[in-house]
């Protein structure tokens, strides 16, 4: 059976480490990037931004920003998660399953398909971790900015297997 | 004592079942209806929607949907969450306590009234529940844009008893 | 060592008291302040207002309301939320971590600088817990409205002792 590790691997995904340098420094300080309480994971907001502040299609979707751009944001903020993910309980084999994921979707009033941006990031999980591990509660919410105008925000969190050792 | 179960009996609710069809279909793949961690519970995005996908009271609340008619529309999203819960942990009656409900309000700059449209959604799960178990953490924040232009959307966290058979 | 509540005195800060009045009462039935199931504590909405319903710079961050004053309004309520973690847990000494803080600002199109409003609560964290308890994962959103147009709403998580008495 194929892990989440080695569908990663097959998909060429690129994963950024969030090791170093630590998440959060660009934007002010006393962020962490996870928090786990027994076999619940919070993971902190994720954007798609690399770990060099490099923004996809930052701007707001329905206007400056099309569907297609939107989700390639939203795919990408997705990969970015499964680095925060490998740094919160040290490997993608260790997501018992993925619990929910609240979407934010900076764009213009009238937009209305929030959740084909978001399908592009519940997409990837499906790919990478199948529907037993990989489904997860979702919603999709319009906001009129988010830090930087990035075009989407990712608030996860998920199960971990209960002997993962703390980080 | 009236249980959870006998009061929405006593009031007629009308409430979905989400074993069939499959929650979040509609949407996307690879969405499912909740995930639970020992007692917690987290539940996917509700809104006003039938199982069938009817709206009730699409549009932008301030504007072209009425207070009245979001409460209205916020009351049946808080029914629906009774079908999820049932789905999730097989009755109303394993509720521990309801824990958090963030409440996105589709509305106009300028509507400020967030508070008395979630009002409609909590108030019900008092009713049902009883002020021990049914009171419940909240926030209301006013959205953009929701999917489809429901006009609301829930994100709810519960507590389920200890012993509840996973599903 | 200086223990939050030794720091919390040293700052002179006025936390307010959220067990007279019960919190809520101004928004509607069935709130409640917080929920725990075990060691997890998940708060309700915190906002710049005075138990009393006294609001600080209430507005558009961006449009009547300035950055430093909504920083102003975000620093005092994580003040506020001091208050509600002691409600919950009796001492602010308890909190082993905070988790998460999802933090809304009422704004206008085009404001990004969202972060920079944040980080006045999340700052005050720090210096309040110090950085092994007080960092916490965090995201800012843009809402278009706020329930009587607070500029700031926060919904935190945290944990706390495990041997912390139910309240």
């Amino acid at each position: 059976m194929t892990s989440p590790e080695d569908r990663v691997r097959e998909l060429g995904l690129e994963i950024p480490d969030y090791a170093n340098p630590p998440y959060g420094g660009r934007y002010g300080g006393g962020l962490k990037a996870f928090h786990r309480i027994g076999a619940l994971v919070e993971l902190s907001g994720l954007t798609p931004e690399s770990r060099a502040g490099e923004q996809l299609h930052p701007g707001v979707v329905g206007a400056d920003v099309s569907l297609d751009q939107a989700r390639a944001a939203a795919r990408l903020t997705a990969v970015h998660s499964l680095g925060m993910i490998r740094y919160a309980i040290g490997s993608l084999d260790r997501v018992v399953a993925l619990s929910r994921a609240l979407c934010f979707v900076l764009c213009a009033p009238g937009f209305d398909r929030l959740n084909e941006v978001s399908n592009a990031a519940t997409e990837l999980y499906l790919d990478v971790f199948g529907p037993d591990v990989g489904s997860v509660g979702r919603a999709s919410i319009g906001a009129v900015s988010l830090t930087r105008s990035n075009c989407f925000e990712l608030w996860l969190s998920l199960e971990c297997a209960a002997d993962t050792p703390a980080r």
